[in-house]
């Protein structure tokens, strides 16, 4: 290494969640090439070791142990260079507030097989000084707070935040959130920058979301020239889950100068090695210009594709069934699966009863013979019928013959026997049959109402269009066709025709009627009520409404006047829809099938819910009543 | 008052979460009672006005503004009186450090029309020190610690731990988790002991567990033995959910005194009002002698009953259907309802395929006779006969006829047909034309290792037995029929058949062939992977077989080398549960129904998991290769 430059490398690499022995090996292999490379620091993601999201794994004293091992072979292994990595801190001599061994979520530093800890620190890693607690964030369940050490040590914040000081450098060292610190009371950067760190490194293990990567290079970037110190930023790729939310990872590990450049790795979604010759002056320009913003759908069909076949590579499934109507989301799911697997393990069946038309069917199959993989009918009608026969009438009585009444199915009750039939009679015993899963092709829009039939159309093993609204649905399914296949292999009719769910008359093609739901004025609203960081509700919405304020705050392009007729016919709908959302609509959702997140408020467990009824604000019904007069 | 004593009420209600309007009217009635009835001190549970459990309705904005009016409303109703009482309170000009607005877990103090806050404290309310972020507690999520205001403000936790001075008497308030100090590094009861607390007030959500009650008698009473105070608590009744898991809340207010005693209010799971003239000399005795202990299998089944019933109330359901096998779980779950309904809106149904029994088909028929409900038979035969003639040997095919094969359904998948053909096609729909919902019957072992179908027996709107291990489920059935119902309800043929499926000729009653878990043996052996407080993996299992206390370890009372031949036998065993437990199991529980928590580790929000493979240490591996030889 010269004085005046540390050759870095960042290993962006798969992080398998749970498993420290696999992870360690690649590790090792990634320490012995550096060494061969004459890589001065290589740095490998947040918790690189255990993984990140474990759910409450961290309980385990035997996973612990296991982590601690494969932390000794790390630091053993780094003659001759610098390693910095993630992992699980323990100290076996105090306890976490729940009663439980003590745990940090840590950072550690080896050189020439000793680890280094910080300067004046008490234990040989650095502690993570913001712990997040939002989203899909945990980290207070498991891991001890930096500043409730300092009270029990009796240190200031400045004593416990210090570089760490190798043979070459002092290290600014920075876990994740570490360096997002604009809503904490506490600043790692300036307590590391005031104490000498030459160059900061944050290790991270961050979600893909869309646009985060856009807010991470203007926060970070901005820390690098204020600072006037280069940040390198590695984190993993690979999935990570916690039950009911799938978050990815793209790496798009970088490198930040002082000057508001930047030195990305080319690859995300992909393992990568970026290795750099940063400059120690204290300010140095290396970098590219950054980036512009990127929420557009392409890195969004990205995450959903990388996803998705890292889920079925977790699941260890190859085969894959999909239901598909001829509509939208059951075509855009099996285009998904196109592009990942050869046509022989994909195989599209079409379920009509007599409400499907030849329509609806002709694209079923056009879609298949676009795609050229395994397709096939399995009528419901005769299943259906057996069922209305033997239930509908049914006679129900008690035991002595004192009571009886009869059972009568109506025609809602007969949609959802027509749904029913086609997931949990023929798909899942399709799929079994097939030798793999069926999926799940719930758009958030219906998730988020619940316009779907439970144990039904709601069943699959994985929802990974679940976090797209229908509108985005729709985008995603041209992406498709124009960049990714570059061909018509979502039919073009499937696109242009209106949705429906065909289970009635009343939801018939051919006389042109569809679902209920007005998609692109109802993704925005229920946009406000989910996605939304300060969430919306109706009492926000009808105040906007009274104001005339309404399409402006959603960001909907359309005349709300044009789409309700009068104040009452708005409201109906805004409670129609409420109440959904807060009724059925949840109790479906903690019935579902783990969401594949893209974007920042994903169903599950990032976006926490509890049973309780519909309810309004005093303020909303006075609101109302003042309308409705 | 006098000078010795203060007349106090604990209002032990049922807080309906996200309801503060609710809520607050119920509040001011009390306060009114309470005036009239000449109290000095009334006092409710924590966060009473807004409910505790709302996943993250505390992302709403208008539902804080609501809370918020609920307060001043019951703070201006105080005239002659003192209330405390707990809400969320809310600081809009600072962040929490998601962004959001300030709010703390708060407990108010209101006398003669006005707000009392701790002596020099920052606020007008008291918040809450210690934050428990286990279970199902999500505090840091939602809340601001005082640890981290005390370093905003550069104040001592003494200074920020203070009395609330009353115009009587100096109160120590605490919030739940503050008197459960012994794994934290602060006490707010030592530091409030101090400061000049002359009687400690703990206003609690506590749900109810399993011994949970034993145990705070044993640390509450320490406590108020110890620092010579008397100590009142109050709790809330009612049920409350974070989604997956519901939990419910037993009341069980009580005031301890200095000498060791307690006086406890008579009611558990059901409101009360407890007043007592507590002295206020630095000791007296005013008490009874603590109970005894309370794990009994009476308190498990008050739980279930009392959250069967609410959660029902919850739903607005008043009709439910039960599919019975003949079985011991059916069995008891028909029996809850017999005792929560009137027989005609409970209905049990029977759907026999030609593998059941004449022997459990009688029994099914039985509980319905002895309960008196509606009953009804429908076999599934044809309906299964016709999937299989539809599926089994189905051609699929590549739409230009390349590739084709023919799909084969195996003897398991045909069990799986059965399983999914009663719940998602005959019980949805009966279900749906009774007017109601249906129920799940799956037990914790059943759960634990994914021993259902999903779409099938797993199907369901609550789980009510799912925290019970198999061996539970037959206790719960005894004193269902000794105690609750001093009767038969239950048969006795049913408690005394061996347990099976009845999905196949292997699983014949006649043949005696029956589930593939020894429960006695299983049940303690999952217990150490899901309910000790430190998860045991196979890691420790398979030393302790190794060293031979394996049995003692798990509180096994048989004889561990009569259940498995050899090493091998013992190891394939572990291996395929654990599998099933980390793999399938899991699976499953993320689409399983809501599991009604009684114990001290529910699924679901209680026992947070993530999808990560099966995954075994490399400990366990070399004890493995050493046994193996």
């Amino acid at each position: 290494m010269s004085a005046k430059a540390a050759r870095i490398r960042l290993v962006q690499f798969e992080v398998l969640p749970g498993r420290p022995v696999e992870n360690t090996a690649r590790m090792l292999d990634d320490l012995h090439a550096a060494r061969a490379d004459g890589i001065d620091i290589v740095a490998f993601p947040e918790m690189a070791v255990p993984g990140y999201l474990l759910g409450d794994e961290w309980e385990h004293e035997a996973f612990l142990r296991e982590c601690e091992a494969c932390v000794d072979e790390l630091c053993a292994a780094t003659q001759g260079l610098i390693a910095v990595f993630g992992s699980v801190g323990i100290d076996w001599t105090r306890r976490n507030e729940d009663g439980r061994v003590r745990k940090y979520n840590a950072l550690f530093v080896a050189e020439d097989g000793e680890r280094i800890g910080p300067e004046g620190g008490l234990y040989s890693f650095v502690i993570k000084t913001l712990l997040p607690n939002y989203r899909e964030f945990d980290d207070s369940r498991h891991f001890f707070d930096v500043r409730k050490l300092a009270l029990e040590e009796g240190r200031t914040l400045q004593e416990m935040i210090t570089p760490v000081h190798t043979s070459k450098l002092r290290l600014g060292c920075l876990l994740c959130e570490d360096a997002w610190d604009s809503d904490y009371g506490v600043s790692p950067l300036e307590h590391l920058a005031q104490a000498g760190a030459e160059l900061f490194i944050n290790i991270s293990s961050s979600p893909f979301t869309a646009g985060k990567n856009h807010k991470r290079n203007r926060v970070f970037s901005a820390h690098a020239r204020q600072l006037q110190r280069p940040l390198a930023y590695v984190n993993n790729v690979g999935i990570q889950n916690n039950g009911k939310t799938v978050f990815t990872y793209d790496g798009s590990s970088c490198i930040y100068d002082s000057y508001g450049g930047q030195l990305a790795s080319p690859r995300v979604f992909a393992e990568d090695r970026l290795t750099v010759d940063v400059p120690l002056a204290a300010r140095a320009a290396f970098g590219q210009p950054l980036p512009g913003r990127d929420t557009g759908i392409d890195n969004i069909c990205d995450a959903i594709l990388y996803g998705t076949r890292e889920f079925l590579k977790l699941c260890g499934v190859r085969k894959v069934t999909v239901g598909v109507s001829g509509g939208i989301d059951s075509s855009v799911v099996a285009a998904i699966y196109a592009h990942l697997l050869p046509p022989t393990d994909l195989l599209l069946v079409n379920m009509p009863s007599r409400f499907n038309s030849t329509t609806t069917r002709d694209l079923a199959r056009t879609l298949a013979e676009n795609i050229g993989c395994l397709y096939v009918d399995v009528p419901i009608q005769e299943s259906v019928e057996l069922t209305q026969s033997q239930l509908d009438g049914l006679e129900i009585r008690t035991p002595d013959g004192s009571i009886s009444e009869s059972l009568q199915l109506s025609g809602f009750m007969l949609e959802n026997v027509q749904a029913r039939d086609r997931s949990s009679r023929v798909l899942a015993a399709v799929a079994a049959a097939f030798g793999g899963v069926f999926t799940c092709n719930a758009n958030k829009s219906e998730a988020t109402v619940g316009y779907s039939t439970l144990y039904g159309d709601l069943d699959g093993y994985l929802a990974n269009l679940a976090d797209l609204w229908k509108t985005e649905v729709y985008s995603l399914a041209r992406h498709l066709n124009e960049d990714v296949f570059g061909r018509e292999v979502i039919p073009q009719g499937s696109i242009d025709i209106l949705p429906t769910a065909e289970l009635s008359e009343a939801q018939s093609v051919a006389a042109g009627k569809g679902d209920p739901l007005i998609y692109p004025y109802h993704d925005k609203l229920f946009e406000s009520w989910v996605e939304w960081w300060n969430r919306a509700t109706p009492e926000e919405n009808l105040a906007w409404y009274v104001e005339g304020t309404l399409a402006e705050k959603l960001g909907y392009d359309g005349d709300i006047q044009a789409l309700f007729d009068s104040p009452r016919a708005f409201i109906d709908d805004l409670e129609r829809w409420w109440g959904q959302y807060q009724g059925m609509g949840l109790a479906k959702r903690i019935q579902a099938p783990p969401v594949l997140a893209v974007k920042r408020r994903a169903f599950g467990f990032d976006h926490r819910e509890a049973q309780m009824g519909v309810r309004y604000t005093r303020k909303y019904l006075a609101i109302k009543k003042d309308l409705l007069g």
